[in-house]
C-alpha cells in the first residue's frame, strides 16, 4: 500500500507565536512550505534535472483557512498529500490538526514546475509520465472557499518596504511565505488586537528580487475582508491577496 | 545529579536556510532564545511572579560565534547552561555542534531580570535567593572574544527601516534576534556571496515598539569587521553591534 500522505508534528516554540500568543502566521506558512518539500522529496519529485534542464517548483496559489490558531507550547500536525494534477499545474492539500487530533485548519495550493533557466512553466506529465499516479489522493476533504476575484482601484499605496538579505531564499528570490508578513504588515497592529486572520490567499504573478522595492494597494472588499495588491515599483504586479479577519472568541 | 546543561537538537528545515544553504542567522537566534527559555522553564525560573509584582529576563548582550554552518538537511544540537550569576546580571552560555558531535560555534549572552512594569532590573539574588547555585556549570568551555568596544562616527545613515506587527513578540517589543536580520540587511546582498558572517554580538540599550522608524549607521572598523548603531529615529539609541565577515571555504 502507498503512502499518500505525510504528516508533522511541531510544537509552538517560544517565539514561534506572534504577539498574541499564536503561532505566527510567518511559521505556519514556513512549515507549509517544507512539508510540501519533503512529501515530494520522500517520493523523488522534488526537484528534476533532466536532458541537461534543471526544473523547480514554484507556488503559484496558496490559500489558508485557521478555524483555530496553536499557542505557545502546544503541538500540531500538518499533513500533506497531492490531490490532483492537471498538464501545467498540481493541486496540493494540507490540513493542521491540534494535538488532539482535531483539523484547526487547511492549505490549499497551486504548483507549476518552472524550467530554472526559461523560467517557463512545463507539461507535468512529459517530464514525470505517471509518476504521481499512485500518490494522488482525492478522497481526504481539504474544503475551502475556492479563490476570490481580487480587485484592487486604489492608486495609493497604502505601504512600501525594500527587500533584503533576509527575506530572499535560495531561489534567489523573495520567499512565498515572507509576502505574508509584508501583508500582514501593511495592518496597523491595531488589526490584530481583539482580532485574528482566518483566512490569507496569495496568488503569485512575478518574482521579487533582493533590493526591490515593493508597494502595497489596499482595498476593503467586505467589513472583515481586504484586497491587497503587491507591485513593484516598476509597476509591475507581483501578487494578489486576500485576507480575513474575525473576531477572537474569549 | 542535578542536571546542569539542556540539549536540543534541531534539523535544517527547508527554508531555515539562507539564500547560500546554511541556517540563516534568524533561525539559528531564535532557537538560541528558545533554548534559553527552555532550560530557565525546566527550572523553574524562566519568568516570576511575586507579591503582586511581574519580572521577565530581558537579553542585555549576545554574541555568536560560528566556526562553521549547517546546511539544509543537517541536524544540529544547542546546549546551554548558566556560567554565573552577579547582582544585576546572569551569563548563559551556549554551544552548538553538528551532527558529529563537533563544536561548530559558541554563544555567550548576559541577562537581566527587570520588573515588567517599572522596567527596572532586579537584584538577582533578592527575588530568587541561591536558587541558581546548583545549575551552576563554570567548567564547560564556551570561548568567545570578550565584546568589542563599539564605536560608530557616521553621521548619516546607512539604512532606514520601519518596524511592523511581524518584527514584534509577546513582551510586545521587537525581537531581540530581529534586530540581526534588520543589521545584516543593511549590508548589500554581495557581502554574502563567497563570504559568511563568522560572529555578531549586540548590545541592547532600549526597546523598540512597533512603527518606530530604525536608522543604522555603519563604520568599518577593520578589514572584516564592521560596527553598526542602532537608533529610534528620535535619537535614541537601541542597539550597538559588530559584525565580523570570514571568506567562506571552498
Amino acid at each position: 500500500m502507498v503512502q499518500k500522505v505525510d504528516s508533522f508534528t511541531y510544537t509552538v516554540e517560544p517565539f514561534d507565536d506572534d504577539f498574541t500568543g499564536r503561532l505566527s502566521w510567518a511559521v505556519l506558512g514556513k512549515h507549509v512550505l517544507a512539508c510540501a518539500e519533503n512529501h515530494a522529496g520522500a517520493r523523488g519529485f522534488d526537484r528534476l534535472e533532466k536532458d541537461g534542464h534543471r526544473y523547480l517548483w514554484v507556488l503559484s496559489r496558496i490559500v489558508f483557512e485557521m478555524d483555530e490558531w496553536p499557542r505557545r507550547g502546544e503541538r500540531y500536525t500538518i499533513s500533506t498529500w497531492i490531490r490532483q494534477y492537471y498538464r501545467y499545474f498540481t493541486d496540493r492539500c494540507f490540513d493542521v490538526a491540534d494535538a488532539n487530533g482535531k483539523i484547526i485548519g487547511r492549505v490549499f495550493t497551486i504548483w507549476a514546475m518552472i524550467d530554472a533557466e526559461t523560467r517557463r512553466p512545463q507539461v507535468l506529465e512529459g517530464l514525470f509520465g505517471h509518476t504521481f499516479d499512485p500518490f494522488i489522493e482525492m478522497d481526504r476533504p481539504c474544503d475551502v472557499r475556492p479563490f476570490s476575484r481580487i480587485r484592487v482601484n486604489k492608486e495609493q499605496a497604502a505601504e512600501t518596504r525594500h527587500t533584503y538579505y533576509s527575506d530572499i531564499d535560495e531561489n534567489n528570490h523573495v520567499n512565498s511565505i515572507r509576502y505574508i508578513e509584508f501583508i500582514l504588515d501593511a495592518f496597523p497592529k491595531s488589526s490584530f488586537e481583539g482580532r485574528e486572520v482566518s483566512r490569507i490567499e496569495l496568488a503569485y504573478n512575478s518574482e521579487t528580487l533582493c533590493g526591490d522595492t515593493l508597494q502595497f494597494f489596499m482595498e476593503q472588499a467586505e467589513d472583515s475582508d481586504w484586497h491587497v495588491l503587491v507591485r513593484k515599483n516598476t509597476g509591475e504586479t507581483v501578487c494578489h491577496s486576500a485576507v480575513t479577519f474575525k473576531n477572537t472568541k474569549n
